[in-house]
């Protein structure tokens, strides 16, 4: 397919799907609206490929037992800053929302203090849980070990996850600092999304099988697509690209900070340990939350008025002219043409705030869904006559 | 100057000179061994960008006051996870030996704690405080912000600083994990370097003083050269590169994370408002340490034992042959060719293990320091007659 198309769904009635499926498949009325929004808050953010499109994989694996529908969640271990949380291989958006509240109630007390939630499943947008410390004024802080697609620097193995790291700060008039990024150059899912598209990618995301550079996403994701493992496949580059000419060894190290302070740490699975995604195994995934409760800082005001400054500052300076990419194939290698754009940038923005602009946009006029997303609902919506209309 | 000179010192001899430089500046014997460790411990690393040459600007602000001689270092907050440390003005290296220590006798009865460094000054490598979390088996974390050279994505002004990051930890047969990185692609410093040696630096590392990527050191560092402000200066680029083609967005995200989490969380000085390294006022820096009590968490033989079978992962893994870059300018913009190696790199490392290898070599065959090194410290020399020869 080389053309994708949208339609457009309030928010209140995808939310209440998801809730109504996972009731169905098992899940206490208490956790059952946890899934749906964390996937939810990655749709209306503009990252469709954590979002409600993974419900699939979800009620799949809730399925074939690879995820605990009843489980016995609890506080392993317990320091004044710090919780081990076992989930039971339980939903990770459940255990990690759970978590992250306990960790938000000892930051109250400690100042900082920081949860591991041990044996979860995939948790989504790592960014929906540091952002949930914003509704109490707190930083919140969200990091994941995932399974190995991306190479380490001078290697061409997928040895490290895209591991993801998310920081959320509130501000007052200004919308909050929410950074929420995979620490190789993109996620994985943009290449597929890409791929979907049929569109390039720019150099500097990936290798094929070989380890060459590419700007073909099939080239990536492999012969036998997306959502199978097996078959030659390539890997993401991390943060920085390839080699150390650009610091690709900067990403690659972030990368292992993840894998260290969450599986490492924690006891659990890590790197080249992990299943892949589609695997048909239990993930065994750690996931890291944290809460800094401003206030034993400083007053929340002040800090706020500097966020809001610092965030005005960056916003009002000036604007760079883009530059324009093509790129040729050529021998053992490409050429790059890099030129620079009669424009400006219209906009220079802070982490988050794109997402957040969105969000706000798609919960007054509908959350948009690619056709590949309703397909994937249309399907569970047959398989658990759910009797909705997509 | 086109090429640069290498003359080698026994550790112990620039040590020592650097402590007694120290002492004479006014410095107390207990504290005036850490500035030339902290120092030493770039040049050992194979950074000399942060190494000894620093001294010369240290010496230099303690004669003119803009760096307190006679500190009162102490403890004004205090919670179960967290110590503000004021460092009163005082040596960024006293200051932050002090409070990591402080901060691995708290992690000892909390599992995790992290210290905030207030109105303190250069701390020279952001990864020697994160290193002495080793010396007690645990995982150390340091963040500095620093001034601005920094331009956000889409924008070409210099208003975030370098603000480096690291984190190290231990590991068993292998040597222990050391990130220590600016957030920017390269350090400030690595331009400076290669504008001595006379060499042209990859495209993407900075901006010309218009917005333009270049690959001319002078570009970046401006007229008024690297040790005076003032002139028209360039900008480095966040790790990630210009625009968000390669995701450039998210090396700026990291940087503001640095600030949020030392400068505002602290009510410090932040990114626009940082005075600049050789500018003649107080510095005001914030600088963030943190340390993990692996023992709270996991036995640490463990860990250790996970560290290196993850280590050993990557480093066995399958090698890739590098590219070769060639730039040529063209009209408005540049035109960048990739062409494969044949052969492939022969090892690949984990982050810190190049500086470790490099630190035991020197250590037995001497530091190796470049004649503009030398020639800074032997004007200190003659400046406060401490009969040493360079």
């Amino acid at each position: 397919m080389s053309q994708m198309e949208y339609k457009k769904y309030p928010y209140d009635y995808l939310h209440k799907f998801s809730f109504e499926v996972m009731k169905k498949l098992g899940i206490s009325e208490e956790d059952a609206h946890i899934p749906g929004e964390a996937l939810l808050k990655a749709d209306l953010m503009g990252d469709p490929s954590h979002g409600i499109i993974r419900l699939k994989r979800y009620t799949w694996r809730l399925d074939n037992n690879l995820i605990n529908r009843k489980p016995k969640m609890s506080v392993t271990i317990e320091t004044p800053s710090f919780i081990s949380y076992d989930a039971d291989n339980g939903l990770g958006q459940v255990a990690g929302y759970k978590a992250m509240n306990l960790c938000m109630d000892k930051a109250m007390k400690s100042g900082i203090a920081i949860a591991h939630v041990r044996r979860t499943n995939h948790i989504g947008k790592c960014g929906y849980y540091s952002m949930l410390a914003l509704k109490r004024d707190m930083i919140g802080i969200s990091m994941m070990n995932a399974s190995c697609l991306v190479a380490p620097t001078f290697g061409i193995e997928p040895l490290i996850g895209t591991n993801p790291m998310a920081l959320a700060a509130p501000a007052g008039k200004e919308p909050p600092f929410c950074l929420d990024m995979a620490t190789s150059v993109r996620a994985y899912g943009r290449v597929d999304i890409r791929n979907r598209e049929g569109r390039e990618i720019p150099l500097g995301w990936g290798l094929d099988h070989e380890g060459k550079v590419t700007i073909h996403p099939k080239d990536i994701l492999g012969t036998a697509g997306y959502a199978k493992s097996g078959g030659q496949r390539g890997t993401m580059l991390p943060l920085g690209g390839f080699g150390d000419e650009t610091a690709g060894y900067k990403g690659y190290g972030l990368a292992l900070v993840v894998d260290i302070l969450t599986g490492v740490l924690a006891g659990g699975l890590w790197g080249g340990n992990l299943a892949l995604g589609f695997d048909e195994k239990v993930a065994g995934l750690t996931h890291l939350v944290g809460a800094i409760n401003i206030e034993a800082f400083r007053p929340l005001n002040e800090f706020k008025k500097d966020m809001d400054a610092m965030m005005r500052k960056l916003k009002d300076s000036k604007k760079a002219r883009g530059y324009n990419y093509t790129y040729k194939e050529i021998e053992d290698g490409y050429q790059i043409t890099m030129k620079r754009r009669k424009e400006p940038y219209e906009r220079i923005y802070v982490p988050g705030e794109r997402g957040l602009e969105l969000e706000k946009e798609q919960m007054k006029n509908g959350v948009r869904l690619g056709d590949y997303v309703i397909k994937e609902l249309e399907a569970i919506n047959k398989q658990y006559n759910m009797g909705y209309e997509f």
